[in-house]
């Protein structure tokens, strides 16, 4: 399992591939209350969701839970759609020009035609999770929109280019990820009504692999991704941003100023290439997939109280994924 | 019951007091997850609410209804929580630099931070009705935030300086006023459990108080509203906005150019001076005044199927509030 894999060789694709279709379909069909023409950047979004991970989650522990798998289509939808109308906010807030391969909204149209673009993806997301009839399920889901806007805000009034505690950074990605991720795994068991031991190991479950899987992209933005050929490599750290790796080394590494040159953009760009080689040569990158790898290990070992099936291998599997993206 | 009345004056406000005080706690205490100091600004905004109409007719509609009033009081802060992230959001929109007297987020902070100011209030405002527990009040929720955002991006898209129909111009105050007062009213009895034709008599009148509300301060904004002293008149016109009693007046005189250099905005003050002299005295705001004079008859006739008590009474005086700001 340590070859990388892409997500269309996934087991979970094959799986809920007609679970999938029918939740791309609840989300194409919220798309028609935006207006045009926002409407079209908003359903290309959507239509170029890549690894659905998010709605793969939900759908997967609905299986486990045995829920009524109808409701928890609108709950995948749900999901995504927040997970959509998030990303429009972000791009506003970034000032990014393209997203998934097609121009941002902000950079098609007005910002404030952006804002309100994202509001009504909102609106239809929690539409679509009001229509699984649980209230706590929407109490839940606010929790968690909440949570990822309140996790960005915080960050933007933080200064920058300074080095955070091993705290901070995973408040950072529980906001940015694990809850989302944690809240997708809640659901099946919300849905069907299991006991708060099962619903809690549950969203334990989403956090980890959450964690799992936002360490792993922190290691990837340092590696360079082949999936993403061409990406660069430290966009995180040439914007002051410093993920779990630079944190680990700065720990092991107490007198390297040059990291703070880095860090607050005083550093050109040789110097920055040669503080980037000693990092992983300094082995700080494999520290932090152990991180991730003992998060995944824990998340499987949850997984093992649900009976073997295929819905349960899949899982699994796509929780591998989320760390062995990294070789 | 024609001469002017202050909101202070209002028999609701004495009559609600203390749950009004108590929707308002809910929602300071909402605040507290927004990060300062994005978080004063809210706060400030929340505090100089004015008239809590739209959790007035909550409590109201929820006295009325004999429903639960500790839930009506999520519900009234949920609304009036849905109320003030429109506003943030608006004020990005409109690039409004005071509210209710004070600097707007936009005004005072980066937009981006406005931008998810605002989706934490959205946020909190969902949260709030969730905990309601009726899943049918959330999705009636969702559904007016939809429609109040997409009512928005309607209006940025289409072309400004025409003349709307009446048809337009109705469903545009929909979306910005009446969807909100419609959701307000309906939720006591939404709580209760009423039957379907009493929370569609619910609806229908909180449209009723909605439309004629709306159509009172687009009367208010040509004639001059003595509540707001030194606000310029003609606001909305001069913005190419054609509100009620211009599309009146333009019925009646489809002969007059004047009106499409105002609204194109190629007339300067002296000419807009003229022709809003000229408006006035063609009676077109009268007739205005007389539209909304029948949506608070009506909605006054769907009060009587009430027993009569101090709330329906408070009621009926605040649908009188609605139209007879204007003398």
């Amino acid at each position: 399992m340590n070859a990388r894999l892409a997500a269309t060789e996934l087991q979970y694709a094959t799986l809920l591939q007609q679970e999938l279709e029918a939740t791309r379909a609840l989300l194409i069909s919220a798309c028609s209350s935006i207006p045009l023409p926002a409407r079209y950047v908003v359903e290309q979004l959507v239509n170029r969701g890549g690894k659905q991970l998010r709605p793969a989650i939900v759908l997967l522990s609905a299986h486990l839970a045995q829920s009524d798998l109808e409701v928890a289509l609108l709950a995948a939808a749900g999901v995504e759609m927040l997970h959509t109308a998030t990303l429009i906010h972000d791009d506003i807030i970034d000032n990014a020009s393209v997203r998934r391969g097609i121009p941002t909204l902000n950079a098609q149209l007005p910002v404030t035609a952006a804002v309100l673009a994202g509001d009504i993806a909102f609106a239809q997301a929690a539409r679509l999770i009001a229509r699984t009839g649980i209230p706590l399920i929407v109490e839940r889901f606010s929790t968690t929109l909440e949570t990822i806007c309140r996790g960005e805000l915080d960050q933007m009034f933080r200064s920058h280019g300074c080095l955070p505690s091993q705290e901070t950074y995973f408040g950072r990605i529980f906001a940015k990820t694990a809850s989302l991720f944690s809240l997708c795994a809640q659901i099946g068991p919300l849905l069907s009504q299991s006991s708060p031991e099962c619903i809690e190991q549950a969203q334990q479950f989403g956090h980890l692999v959450g964690e799992a899987f936002q360490i792993t992209d922190d290691v990837l933005d340092l590696l360079g991704d082949s999936h993403k050929i061409g990406k660069p490599v430290g966009v995180d750290i040439r914007q002051g941003l410093a993920t779990l790796p630079i944190i680990l080394y700065a720990e092991d590494h107490p007198d390297d100023r040059r990291l703070d040159e880095v860090l607050s953009g005083t550093a050109d760009e040789a110097q920055i290439g040669d503080f980037l080689s000693d990092l992983i040569r300094s082995g700080a990158t494999d520290k932090a997939m152990q991180a991730a790898r003992s998060r995944k290990v824990e998340a499987l070992t949850i997984l093992q109280a649900y009976p073997p099936s295929a819905h349960r291998r899949a899982l699994e599997e796509l929780v591998q994924f989320a760390v062995d993206r990294v070789t």
